[in-house]
């Protein structure tokens, strides 16, 4: 068999490469990786190969099948007339983050984008951010992935999705209405905007962010290419998000590939009385994914040790707050209406009597209690607004 | 000074001790613990007591105040009067969790309940679940804790909690409804029903299940006593369960009372815009508590290791559920409208001939496929109701 153009072109070979094996082939992976892809090529295209071990062999009788009318420059063309161009390992604007698949690893992009966005794709994912969730999200759902992504994408960080109804477009929208940079990652070509009813929206990612595939033009988006697709999501993000999932969906696997790739994994809760949470309540208590609330927490997530420092919501001052336990005490057992004497408090603080009094002194000090004619009450104080501990 | 009754009465002594002492008092604890509450007693009315460390001689201070006036009889007549029992470490009811609190242990217990389920408390508690949660709830967390409680109840679980609105009538109110035993433990003496908004539930909880202090009747409840009380929910529960709960409220301080004593800690998620579940996801993120979801997931925390196996949700099975990979990779292949040969389908799936072949036949015999003159299609199959995997 004889190739119909030039083995010895990286470009050429890396674009065959993902037209002959499906994502995620690991005996393509090592093949290319160690040989590289030129010379995989030259040897996969050769009639008498050397002796090699059977898992080999099964490999090469799977790949051959693909070799009839392979067209790496054709593929490159109806890119090129899409806008875009390929990305390879070999460039200086590929997402380093690919490298953590190993022999996953993809042999290309093929990125539907401004020629200078996909040279320096690199670049602009660094920091980025993988939002993931069900294609059959709630307004909850998609309200709060639009709330995390607008402050995270604000911040210059990369949103990643999948391009999917639901979640997905609400990261990406989200990210689109902020000026943020996005990207989308298809299943199939980026010739085919898939899904359909999501083709305004993802001509729109393309235009400002990108729309990216490790399959050439024209290669349909089928169930397994959803699954493997999913470990790029996974490895373009310093993190994950799962937002909303239901109890078997693929943001599921999503959040586990990048939880084996050691990235930061979060889920966002719901209620529990909403399917559409439910993979979120799962993936917390299996321990894959942290509880996230909000942006906040997935910076923190994100950042090394200690570069983010989280602010606890602040509440009002309650009266009692920055009171010590024994002026505590003495104020707790203060009538409110009526006064009470020193003997009084005395027995129902607890506390010996010069304690009571210096307590009652430093109280009065600080306007939170009344003395008069010898007895004493609760000074009135503006209400806590804080919910009272009990 | 002379005490006005028999010290030597340990239900006596007791009683004086619970009026004395305040909640959670170590030194009184400890003092009680080792001397027995009589001879304690008895060391605290004596004038000259042997020397003493400082700190016992501060706490001696702090209690003799009370003495004056010290009518545990008159106490212990008002109860019966609402009808209930003192129930004391030394007798068979005493609910052995509260041994737990070392020296926070309290003196006693003031039941109001009839007579037998006052004097078998701890029977009763064997399992027990402490539910609590914020005064100001929502319509989503009175329904998950309603729907918990009730669950639990009914399969003879006793529900404790504080008797306040909110999560706590919820919790009493739910395990009424399904006849179960449920405990509402009082920051004040059991003759006053708090809050007075919930005196009609409170009086029914006293019925048919129990209302208990460890304070005496006429102790009015306050701030430390409220934070103070928190403890014996906790100890009283093999598991503590919080439902809804502020940023800042006393169920985390509940759930943290419940882990620190090694009980199992569970907290229910809901929407990250509801201000009354901040606290709950608080305590999964601190890893304090387990996110659960419904009442299984709690009995799973309960449960000594393997004796409760938690059935996952079943959905119902997809098209390709239970196929083989090769089957899966042909399955995916196969067009749905048109026919395919076998040639396509082998370069399409990049499965060899042979196994493509296989795979088709495995496919057809369990309905999958569909043979034409030697071309393949997907055979019509009923809708998968699970959301697809991507």
């Amino acid at each position: 068999m004889h190739p119909l153009f030039d083995c010895d072109d990286p470009i050429l070979a890396r674009a065959a490469w993902s037209r002959i094996a499906e994502p995620a082939d690991q005996e393509a992976g090592a093949l290319v990786q160690s040989l590289g892809p030129s010379a995989a090529l030259r040897w996969l295209f050769g009639d008498r190969p050397e002796p090699m071990d059977e898992r080999l062999s099964r490999a090469r009788e799977r790949w051959r099948p693909r070799l009839d009318g392979l067209d790496p420059k054709r593929e490159l063309k109806a890119l090129a007339r899409l806008g875009g161009c390929l990305l390879t390992p070999e460039q200086p604007g590929w997402p380093s983050g690919l490298d953590d698949l190993g022999y996953r690893a993809p042999f290309s992009l093929w990125v539907r984008a401004d020629r200078d966005t996909a040279l320096g794709l690199g670049d602009r994912l660094r920091p980025a951010v993988a939002i993931v969730g069900t294609r059959a999200s709630t307004a909850y759902g998609e309200m709060v992935t639009a709330s995390i992504v607008s402050d995270l994408a604000e911040r210059g960080v990369a949103i990643v999705s999948g391009g999917a109804f639901g979640i997905d477009a609400a990261a990406h929208r989200a990210a689109l209405a902020v000026d943020g940079f996005t990207v989308a990652v298809m299943a199939g070509g980026v010739d085919r905007l898939y899904p359909l009813g999501n083709e305004t929206l993802l001509k729109a990612v393309a235009a400002a962010g990108a729309v990216i595939s490790e399959l050439p033009p024209g290669a349909a988006p089928r169930r397994e290419r959803f699954l493997s697709r999913n470990r790029l999501i996974a490895a373009m993000g310093a993190a994950t998000v799962v937002t909303e999932a239901g109890w078997r969906s693929g943001s599921q696997r999503t959040a586990n590939d990048a939880a084996e790739l050691l990235r930061a994994v979060a889920a966002v809760p719901g209620p529990v009385t909403a399917a559409q949470s439910a993979g979120c309540h799962r993936l917390i208590r299996q321990g894959v994914a942290t509880l996230v609330t909000g942006a906040d927490e997935v910076r923190e997530l994100m950042a090394p040790l200690g570069l983010v420092t989280l602010v606890e919501p602040t509440v009002g001052a309650g009266p009692i707050d920055g009171l010590a336990p024994n002026e505590r005490l003495v104020f707790d057992s203060l009538p409110l209406r009526r006064s009470a004497s020193l003997s009084a408090l005395v027995s129902a603080s607890g506390l010996p009597t010069p304690q009571v009094m210096a307590s009652l002194a430093r109280l009065e000090r600080s306007g939170r209690a009344e003395q008069s004619g010898g007895t004493w009450r609760k000074a009135k104080m503006p209400a806590n607004p804080a919910e009272p501990v009990r």
